[in-house]
């Protein structure tokens, strides 16, 4: 095999590819990227069996051939090789003996044959939809912290992906709370509804540039999903089974409704963290009355205490959160206000916009009245 | 005690003693910030006992006192206060109960008596040079990181500093090189030469601006250095006992003298480095002929083979070193072109200029000519 690059494409490829190299496996094979040149493309694929990367590299084919090289190994080489213009000649023998040429700068690698790289599942591109980069992946941004990979639910490690009557939605949840994110799409597809592993959602909205021009065609299949944009194309196995009911944990009747000032309301959130080290897990609570919330926390670093101009409506409420879960959700909303739905201090609260745009639900916790 | 500050002022402050403050210590008092406004200034003290740094911050006393806050808190609180003009108010009372307020928010803390804090040992001022903030901060930059903190021998954790003939010079060496600048004083001093921990310099180099203009005084007593510029001092314990006699390893005789491009050299030396992870320490090799450098690296991931122009005087030589030891030395030379000066591949090689500004010397290590 004898190929010929620019580096800056090739280093751009070996980049994405590399999103589906696993940290760890007991399988060598799979710490390799694939260069294919068997055909008239070029293409490099990672590929660690549960989330597949491909992508086509500008770059000329001088003998055809494929091989498999260790992918951390071409990425520092190839991002060490002299910049500019000069070409990167890729050579392997049929021991699989490897070249990288950049001018005077030479490196000799042993590949591996690319045979015994595994192929991306094949999946049938008929039913899809379409949605810009941005909108997924900011709607993956949006959502994507409030998954549980660690549990041993493994529904709560993967996203629930949903199209019905045209609308796009994402929800992720992790038990102490849900978000949730919905866009309306510009055509009519058919629905779907799969469970869609976290690790795919965030390697996949790395790679994604954001834009809002360039779509993403996304096909699905009974054991997969398939995102396909640019030159690029990654597959993913899905998460079998049933994902949670959440409709019926979303009430939409309320007793205090109050507006705040998003970035103010995160000023405050962040002070009071600062008394709350992982030993020491104090809540903080807000004191919600006519035109004010005050926000405090005790801790045994000391205490903060704050209070913010508000518009309440409804009943006064006494409430207390995990400040982290609140921060994590007014992080992703745009919006300058936001508007926090409150039943009472043991029922979830709701910050969401009113065209539902999103809804995040947060658990309140526990506090004793007397010790704040 | 109550005191009045801009916040900005006060981070400033808070940060730069924070450098003085060890990350471990069983003695919670040196975790603390001494905040002394017992006179008509406001001091930020921070101590471990053997570097020491204090500085004033712009201020109003309403109330005399002084406090010990725990360092971390303290900086994470004074961050996030509300930024712009509001005042930062700091009041303590005889039991040391503290409060910072600023705008609507307000932090409670428990500070400590501020006499349980060490003040800096007291140095006379007669004995000094000046320097630049510039001057100072680049000589550290270009030796520090020769020094061998995890050594037995503890004045492989420290820098000699040397005042003789109205030259500064500093030195350091860790047993496998040996770094060294010279500049030039613009007035006479007496001569000096101390020991200075590697740790002091490290954290003193953080807080010099770097500024070309601003100049730092140095006090030299027995026990101990200060220095002293704008409103900060840094006061820190000396090394104890006679530093390593360098002159005689500083021969001025060569075989091969070549002149390389920095850039060019350093590129491939990286390269090389690529093909070298900690359990596979395998030197690079150096063929110098007339002309041209042959660079070559093999180790169990490939090898790496770069040719390089470059102007030679003298003999041929085949000789090899751990490559990192070339890159710190080459890193923090600003010169264009760099010469090598080498004796034969079992004697020390030296990086240096022609009026002495800067000598690297770097022994080689051992390589089997037929493995290359």
């Amino acid at each position: 095999m004898k190929l010929v690059f620019q580096k800056d494409a090739l280093l751009n490829g070996i980049s994405i590819v590399s999103k589906a190299i696993p940290a760890k496996t007991t399988m060598t094979i799979l710490e390799c990227i694939l260069i294919n040149a068997d055909a008239n493309d070029i293409k490099l694929t990672g590929n660690d069996m549960e989330l597949g990367i491909e992508t086509k590299v500008e770059g000329s084919i001088l003998e055809r051939g494929k091989i498999a090289l260790e992918a951390k190994l071409f990425y520092e080489i190839v991002r060490k090789l002299p910049d500019g213009n000069s070409p990167v000649t890729i050579t392997s023998d049929n021991r699989f003996n490897t070249s990288i040429e950049c001018e005077n700068a030479s490196f000799h690698i042993q590949g591996r044959d690319g045979d015994e790289f595994s192929y991306l599942p094949y999946i049938e591109r008929d039913q899809h939809i379409s949605l810009t980069q941005f909108t997924l992946k900011e709607s993956i941004r949006q959502t994507i912290f409030s998954i549980s990979p660690n549990d041993s639910n493994k529904m709560m490690a993967g996203e629930l992906m949903e199209v019905k009557d045209d609308v796009f939605k994402v929800v992720s949840l992790d038990g102490h709370r849900i978000s949730i994110r919905n866009i309306r799409l510009k055509d009519h597809y058919e629905d779907h509804k799969v469970i869609i592993p976290g690790k795919t959602l965030s390697e996949i909205s790395k790679i994604l540039n954001g834009d809002n021009e360039a779509e993403v065609q996304i096909y699905f299949s009974k054991n997969h999903i398939l995102f396909e944009f640019g030159d690029t194309v990654v597959v993913s196995r899905l998460i079998e089974g049933e994902y949670f009911k959440i409709d019926h944990m979303l009430s939409s009747d309320y007793e205090t409704r109050v507006k705040v000032n998003k970035r103010e309301f995160m000023d405050n959130i962040e002070r009071a963290m600062i008394m709350i080290r992982d030993s020491d897990r104090k809540p903080i609570i807000l004191n919600v009355t006519d035109n004010s919330i005050n926000m405090r926390v005790k801790s045994s670093f000391g205490s903060m205490n704050a209070d913010m101009t508000a518009h309440k409506t409804g009943s006064d409420i006494m409430i207390a959160f995990n400040p982290k879960f609140l921060l994590d959700a007014l992080r992703v909303i745009d919006d300058e206000d936001v508007e926090l739905y409150m039943m009472n201090p043991k029922s979830p609260c709701f910050i969401k916009d009113e065209d539902g745009t999103y809804i995040y639900l947060i658990l309140p916790v526990n506090f004793i009245a007397s010790e704040v």
